[in-house]
């Protein structure tokens, strides 16, 4: 039986998604959690492989189990012992029975993330984890006419981490929004797939936009290029959030 | 010249805000960022000595400097060269010059305190390092009437940590709000002065009246004893917030 769980953690002290030998990964986690109960070792497919640092509110993660363990524990149940296991970190906030051709991955339709931003000259000591600090002033207006260039059809190659090796560097963004609500300011990106890196690098470009250092509608040009050294700095991972995945 | 400095800090990590002997205190580190622009070494006083794990939204504390230091920096300036050598966990949220008799905490006429609570089966990897996490269901009926008798001019003896010596366990609780927005409770208490895990202790015994253990009524007899063993367990440090201050 395939089961969906859908998770949350705050990624700030482990090493992404991926499992990784001599580093606590959350996959590492919660296949060791699941393992006991399943009394054998599981592979657990994420929606999103997650950067160290980066967060989820909805990452969606596949597995599967014995229908004869679903069944004699009961979702609930199943749930209450893997949160047991795992650190507060991490947590699962659902488990659902899924479609035997379910893979959190492959059955994806659209993901969102979003990157979190504090435009102020303090950030809060509660906060400072989630957020990427920017005390100087920007520009959102300007921001938005260039996140508005990156909606759609396009060849995000100039938005992908060098060195990563994918079938197709095409993508469909079909939200793009910049959320202003100062001091807090939100880049909430809808699409159907993610390149590595993609929305950090968007969220860095945008802020050099929004700095004034880069036109909006140099983005144009960017995209063109294809050209990952021409896009802006990768921003940094603990302000992204995996909010949601669409099936 | 007088300086009142209001702070925030994230307590987790640090052995709370006294100054201790191989440990990381809140108070030790202000008075070493301090120490380098006063060039001498600095005693800052704070409106409550909160214990390890404790945090804060609005601690105030005050130092003595040389006028001549803050005239030449201006408060804005002294304000970021702190915070710019302050730990994330830690930031000064106001500066302001005060009266040559302003004591941080002899001065302070009523303080606020917040005890958070997440009464729910989970609660989020980003929020538990805050609460009190208590997955069984409360009667938030209850802890009000009995929140309600805490109110007013008591000896709160029985609700002082063994082993404090004070000159007198009388204070003065002027609010003691239970405030529920499910899944979150919070108990808001303001008084004249706490004596040392009085809102630890209060919200010990109110979850105890919460739960079932104890009638709201008992709070009664529980302040006429003076014994600390009469009431409920010291509530975790993690749940508490030092909110305000009032001078």
């Amino acid at each position: 039986m395939i089961v969906k769980l859908t998770l949350q953690y705050d990624g700030t002290t482990y090493a992404g998604w991926q499992r990784q030998k001599g580093q606590a990964s959350i996959q590492g986690l919660v296949e060791d959690a699941l393992a006991p109960i399943a009394g054998a070792p599981v592979v657990v497919h994420a929606a999103g492989r997650t950067d160290a640092g980066v967060h989820a509110l909805g990452q969606v993660a596949s597995v599967s189990l014995d229908a004869s363990i679903v069944e004699r524990l009961g979702e609930a149940t199943l749930q209450r012992a893997v949160n047991a296991v795992l650190p507060p970190e991490i947590r699962v906030v659902g488990i659902d029975r899924a479609a035997d051709d379910f893979h959190a991955r492959f059955s994806a339709r659209a993901k969102t993330y979003e990157y979190r931003i504090v435009n102020a000259p303090i950030v809060s000591p509660f906060e400072y984890r989630y957020v990427w600090h920017l005390p100087h002033p920007l520009d959102t207006g300007a921001m938005a006419r260039a996140a508005a260039i990156l909606v759609g059809r396009h060849d995000f190659a100039a938005f992908q981490a060098t060195g990563s090796i994918v079938h197709t560097t095409v993508r469909e963004i079909s939200a793009l929004e910049v959320r202003a609500e100062p001091p807090r300011l939100t880049l909430v990106v809808r699409a159907d797939g993610f390149l590595r890196h993609m929305v950090r690098t968007i969220a860095g470009t945008l802020v050099e936009v929004g700095s004034g250092r880069r036109g909006s509608e140099t983005l144009r040009a960017t995209l063109e290029t294809r050209d990952r050294s021409q896009s802006g700095p990768t921003a940094p991972a603990h302000g992204l959030f995996l909010v949601s995945v669409e099936y």
